[in-house]
């Protein structure tokens, strides 16, 4: 039997938006493998074993896959989202760097709807312009990195979206994020708050900075920040896809 | 009969990387409305009328799916990739501002599989970390403001992925984004040119910024820059999850 690993995106919630690429390697798996709530997605069959795992063992889950790729399963890990953006696939390639014999197994990663592009079309196109993508966490790099690129980013006027914003174990971090767009940013700048996209339990709401606060946020919430063009149009948030060429300097 | 506006991811290239959600809309519309190779994607029927258009006419486009929705029409404007990131998503809300009576229309976006994220899957996870999007053309933004971008993109260490990085009417401009990279980034730094995603002509290469070439690049590549930990294992390219805490400095 020749085993195969895929790292496969579930999207953010609904299956409307699973691929049918990311389907049809679920139908084939022997089995599964990611974080609880993710392998909850899946219906159980006979032939397949799931094994779902908590939180923050990413290395373990990884090699553990590896592994039963390795001895000629089929296996799927399951990420939420798109598996290459602050998901599983990074931490796979993590596990093979010290496995060289893991190396030419049959791996693949299939791509998903990641968090803030399901929360942008939700909101109507916030990301309409170049944009950058920030996991705000601190748990794999110092927060003074943070603080670097979300100041870096407001100056380059990027729009920008925070993934996993604000835990009960770091409530203060986000604050501070608050504080540097606020420093770099106008008052009346859209920040958008995306809770749940796609599932029973979606919230978005959209406030400027000034009103912004932290408590807006919680692990379940990608936040969008406009950029200093990005306005509001009926009922919809967007950000326009041209930068007007700056004014000619007066002549003396 | 009562008419609506989606804007439609249609992914990179490939059916199996289209949402169902997407599919069901296709099957519901009486129109379908975009750039010319897009909507040679939607198989024909009856009771669907195809309104294939040219490329940089996307207000025009605008203004006619919002009229034929309005008109009581279910019509479908066609994206490649997701229809949020440098696509028809935030044209439609352009065009919105300036009809009112427009706004109330049921207006839908739903999102697509992006390019950079199909080409990241194929090349392993090379934005497994902060990242950033810019759109290297300068149809609608002065070069000034890409070559800003870059530069701060390249200090906050973002790994990168550019958008329409070269045609055949600004060859000149990509090399000039390659010195400023080469500028602030190691010689070794990978950077990915990822030609036709998911489609029979895909070509995906990973090369040092040294290496790289303009001509390594056309209107059907996306380039994926790293940021300063990107590398090789095996035959994938990846960002790690972490960045190291910096060491301590040296007591006196």
């Amino acid at each position: 039997m020749t085993g195969w690993l895929v790292v496969a995106g579930l999207g953010p919630g609904s299956d409307a938006l699973v691929t049918p690429e990311v389907t049809q390697a679920l139908a084939e798996a022997t089995d599964i493998v990611g974080y609880i709530p993710y392998v909850a997605r899946i219906a159980p069959r006979d032939g397949l074993t799931l094994y779902p795992s908590d939180n923050r063992v990413e290395m373990d889950r990884a090699a553990h896959a590896l592994e039963m790729a390795a001895a000629g399963h089929r296996v799927v890990v399951v990420s939420s989202g798109d598996p290459g953006v602050f998901a599983m696939a990074a931490a796979i390639f993590e596990a093979l760097e010290d496995r060289p014999d893991w190396q030419s197994l049959d791996i693949r990663i299939l791509p998903g709807i990641t968090a803030m592009l399901a929360a942008a079309a939700r909101a109507g196109a916030p990301l309409g312009h170049d944009f950058c993508a920030i996991n705000l966490s601190d748990n794999l790099k110092p927060f003074e990195v943070v603080e670097k690129r979300v100041a870096l980013a407001a100056q380059a006027d990027f729009a920008m979206a925070f993934y996993n914003p604000r835990s009960a174990s770091r409530p203060h971090q986000f604050a501070r994020v608050l504080e540097i767009l606020r420093s770099h940013s106008a008052p009346d700048q859209l920040i958008t708050f995306a809770r749940a996209v796609s599932t029973p339990e979606e919230a978005i709401r959209t406030v400027t900075l000034t009103e912004a606060t932290p408590e807006m946020a919680d692990m379940r919430t990608v936040v969008i920040v406009g950029n200093s063009m990005t306005r509001r149009v009926g009922r919809f948030v967007y950000t326009p896809r041209s930068v007007p060429k700056p004014a000619p300097r007066p002549q003396p």
